[in-house]
């Protein structure tokens, strides 16, 4: 399929947002982190953010595109989603590191699959795991083992991002004609859009249980 | 001349804790940045500064220590300093990156060249500039040319960051013998370490003439 050149663009632009978001979450967790070592170690994550914002404002520059001109459509979506579902604590932070993070590369990767090279393959590197998983898995499985409360209130929290994510996209899709017909000519229609969202609500399920939520 | 290794991991422990506090102030600014770009900008050389902390952590690991645990006797005097020294506005904060990094800078330098290999080269390769200075002058340049008030407040605000990390550098020498007789026998003697003192002051006064606010 052919993808029109505003599209890829917003595409690129949208996850570079994401990135420098995440980027920035994870340099506010680190400050609440109980431990030096689990300071640096989201440190660190967030570095792994920067490099791949670098990749993505490389290849824009590229083509000609200033990142934060590519970016700016995407701030008030993002930034909404960030301030709607700010974590109260180090837990519930790092599981809306888990999860959030999850969610985007589930959805990116489905959209990777009909994205021109090189673009396609440029959204998969910039999708490789920063270390989040295994990290806050170890961590939340150690919380939640000696309090069933915090568990359920965490299972709770964990349910809403989705929703929030769900909201804030459809606010993104509603504004940019381009994305939107990339997404509808990608998943070949309406109805696979609907098959998409129920897989991204699946694969949400499966990380829930593997931190312990279900 | 020999350096003990409790030395060594004592300097290079302060150094990590020091790109870990600068990673965290300019991942802090970057949020009060006035534009996307300059935000993304700041972003990114936080970012450098994990890849230095990392060099850091790699070759203490190999030394068998952990870097959270070289970092620990350093908290107090690099978050005192942070603490006492935190900037009231964007300009405040670009003038603290770019004065700070160059002290720290001229500081390690100095001591890289009595370190033994491969740690002096690892120090020297820490100190690789992470793209602020450029930055900074722009930015800093451009706001005072259209207002002295806020040259004379930076101008103050500046000499007032020499005093503070000396004070706190004074501190972390006063606690750590191992530390301080490396600074002794590696300057020679205690008036080695006055030229010292006196070569950070007038290379602070160059960076305030280069900044506009001599």
């Amino acid at each position: 399929m052919t993808v029109s050149r505003a599209a890829l663009v917003d595409l690129l632009g949208a996850l570079a947002y994401g990135e420098l978001s995440a980027f920035d979450r994870l340099a506010e967790d680190a400050r609440t982190a109980p431990t030096l070592a689990s300071r640096a170690a989201l440190a660190k994550m967030a570095g792994a953010e920067i490099g791949h914002f670098r990749l993505l404002e490389e290849y824009l520059t590229g083509e000609g595109v200033p990142v934060e001109q590519a970016m700016a459509p995407f701030v008030k979506a993002l930034d909404g989603y960030h301030a709607s579902t700010a974590p109260h604590d180090w837990l519930e932070a790092l599981v809306k590191v888990y999860l959030g993070d999850g969610l985007a590369v589930d959805f990116y990767r489905a959209v990777a699959g009909f994205l021109p090279e090189p673009s396609g393959s440029l959204v998969r590197q910039v999708l490789a795991d920063t270390g989040h998983s295994a990290f806050a898995e170890r961590e939340v499985a150690a919380a939640i083992a000696e309090n069933r409360q915090v568990r359920d209130r965490l299972a709770l929290w964990g349910r809403r991002l989705l929703a929030d994510a769900i909201t804030q996209a459809q606010y993104v899709v509603a504004e940019r004609e381009d994305l939107a017909e990339l997404f509808v000519s990608g998943f070949g229609d309406l109805s696979g859009i609907a098959v998409l969202f129920k897989q991204l609500q699946k694969q949400h399920s499966r990380r829930m249980s593997a931190l312990g939520l279900a």
